[in-house]
């Protein structure tokens, strides 16, 4: 069968390999839709870094080395069950959840499979990826989207990485939040915040990015926080008393320290990007005086049931971040290097193998 | 009337000032004990900082200058009560919860009057101190204690320091909690933290704290961080998970990386301690990787009562936290110095002004 295979630092291929077996509690899948994720652009831009394996150095549970099939975002078809596989039949639309767990570490066996130990992605760590013609995975990871158009369905992944942030933050509805940044997380963030009754404003300094928070109703205000004035913006619309939350989705430290400005007595700030560089807090002037707190978090874990359910009760509209679709062959011009040069106007890029 | 003032810098004086007149709505009452407290000696060992005034500079709410009446850890006898005043008799043990807040900011308007823009305290913004013959205060920030001996009540207000910031890092009952740092805010975060059902292991580089903990049962475990390894010692009490939770009781940046380093998947760090330099954070390795969150609270807001029941119901013994008792006319030699240079055998010094 066809996949796109990720050989290292710029080197993706397209290549046939040997199609995957079903084995007793498997489910065998033809993916339809795969969304580029931010992660993928950093293997390609890049390199390998964990959890990918390099070519030498398996992932410890998949244990394959480069290349490996890439796609961790997507949906598809299932195609075969294998034994004592339940409550999924041939034909239903799915999506994966991506993961592979050591299930017997500490984490794990609290539930918080997210932070195992040596936790790997499917489409990243091994074991096949979205990106293939077919793929087999362990029925645990395969969540059944009924009748939700198979384009939504591939953003199934980042959505339930939203609503793991959310939670983690202890949103509640009639808060206000401040978004900082308006890439595909921090929109996805804004719609399930939204969904769940919380006032959002979102602060982006891209003009393209301001304008799909604005137009897709993610973002009750958005602010350009280089030509307007932040905090006044969000003491205007809290009474002065400044938000009960804020969400770092940007990953850039002074933009945490406007995040923390804007947060009222008792504020929570929720990191929901990777900073590649350390940050400096002013523990007592940012936090301690005024009691505040911050969280962060990672993935997802029994997320994707209420993701589903936002998309399926109408909460949450997907449809309109999908900005392009394109085939694999088109993958590198069309996928990874438009969002590269076209950040401002692509949200998520579907790739579909036929 | 006698009262210790505070001028600046090491500059205390004992003074004849007016005595206070009772006003409706107030209660007059006769100090009994008062703990010398780290913000007492620090205005004691480099001079007024906020929120205590300058000798030009008057606090925004009381409108004192320099010098003010020192001391904001005190219980006391009501001696008088002014007209409105419901609730309480002449003759009752009563603590006095030492604040002075504007009550129309929005911090106050929610009820986190400890955040209050204006915040001042009795005792060091102005409106007398407990280090005096009498005072004045408003009702509301006088609490009964009942029978509780008038010594220990003294330690109220650095208790409901205690409950607040557990409250605000949401203990429960069956965790483990690390406690970095044996001073006394160090010490009553982990009696608060016991009489709540967390097993407490306190984490301290002085011999005579460590005793401390240990001999007066906060500490279910205490570790030398010079001498031991106390990530193993963590585990080793956890079955391997890490703590759920920390307290960085030290304010000092490598303690926090320590504590951060024992918590398990999903763990909280809460800072009660004032940090003078910022610090530095590795946001995806120290939290995000582990859905990881940190806390920080200032002071007590409606805190009191629970402080005051924990005593009464026997589930904090203040007694042994009482390590001097001294008179007013000794604050300096037996007081002020004392903690400075017996730092590790001292606890709590209470000063009576007879």
């Amino acid at each position: 069968m066809k996949a796109v295979l990720f050989y290292g630092k710029e080197d993706l291929r397209i290549e046939q390999i040997e199609e995957p077996q079903l084995r007793p509690g498997t489910v065998k899948i033809k993916p339809a839709y795969n969304g580029i994720c931010g992660s993928d652009l950093h293997l390609y831009e890049d390199g390998p870094i964990p959890p990918a394996p390099t070519a030498e150095k398996p992932h410890p549970i998949s244990g394959e080395t480069l290349p490996v099939v890439l796609g961790h975002e997507f949906s598809g078809v299932v195609e075969e069950l294998g034994d004592d596989v339940e409550g999924l039949s041939v034909g239903d639309s799915v999506v994966v959840e991506p993961l592979m767990v050591d299930g017997t570490c500490p984490a794990c066996q609290k539930g918080a499979y997210n932070l195992c130990e040596k936790m790997g992605f499917i489409g990243i760590s091994g074991r096949g990826g979205g990106l293939s013609e077919h793929i087999v995975v362990e029925r645990c990871w395969v969540h059944p989207v009924g009748e939700m158009p198979l384009d939504q369905a591939a953003m199934i992944e980042p959505l339930s990485v939203a609503v793991h942030t959310v939670k983690h933050a202890r949103a509640q509805s009639g808060q206000t939040a401040v978004i900082g940044g308006a890439g595909p997380i921090g929109l996805l963030v804004a719609a399930v915040l939204k969904a769940q009754g919380v006032k959002t404003i979102v602060s982006e300094v891209s003009k393209g990015r301001r304008e799909m928070a604005a137009s897709t109703g993610v973002a009750d205000v958005v602010v350009d926080p280089t030509s307007e004035d932040l905090n006044a913006v969000v003491a205007s619309h809290t009474g002065g008393a400044g938000a009960e939350l804020a969400f770092d989705a940007a990953g850039v430290g002074f933009v945490m320290d406007q995040l923390l400005e804007v947060l009222g007595a008792g504020g929570r700030l929720e990191v929901v990007a990777i900073h590649s560089k350390p940050v400096q807090l002013d523990i007592t002037a940012q936090l301690t005086m005024q009691d505040r707190e911050m969280g962060s978090s990672v993935g997802y874990a029994n997320d994707h049931a209420d993701a589903i359910e936002l998309v399926q009760r109408g909460k949450v509209n997907l449809e309109p971040f999908i900005t392009s679709r394109i085939r694999a062959d088109q993958i590198i011009e069309e996928g990874f290097k438009r969002l590269i040069t076209n950040k401002d106007s692509e949200v998520k890029i579907l790739v579909s193998m036929s």
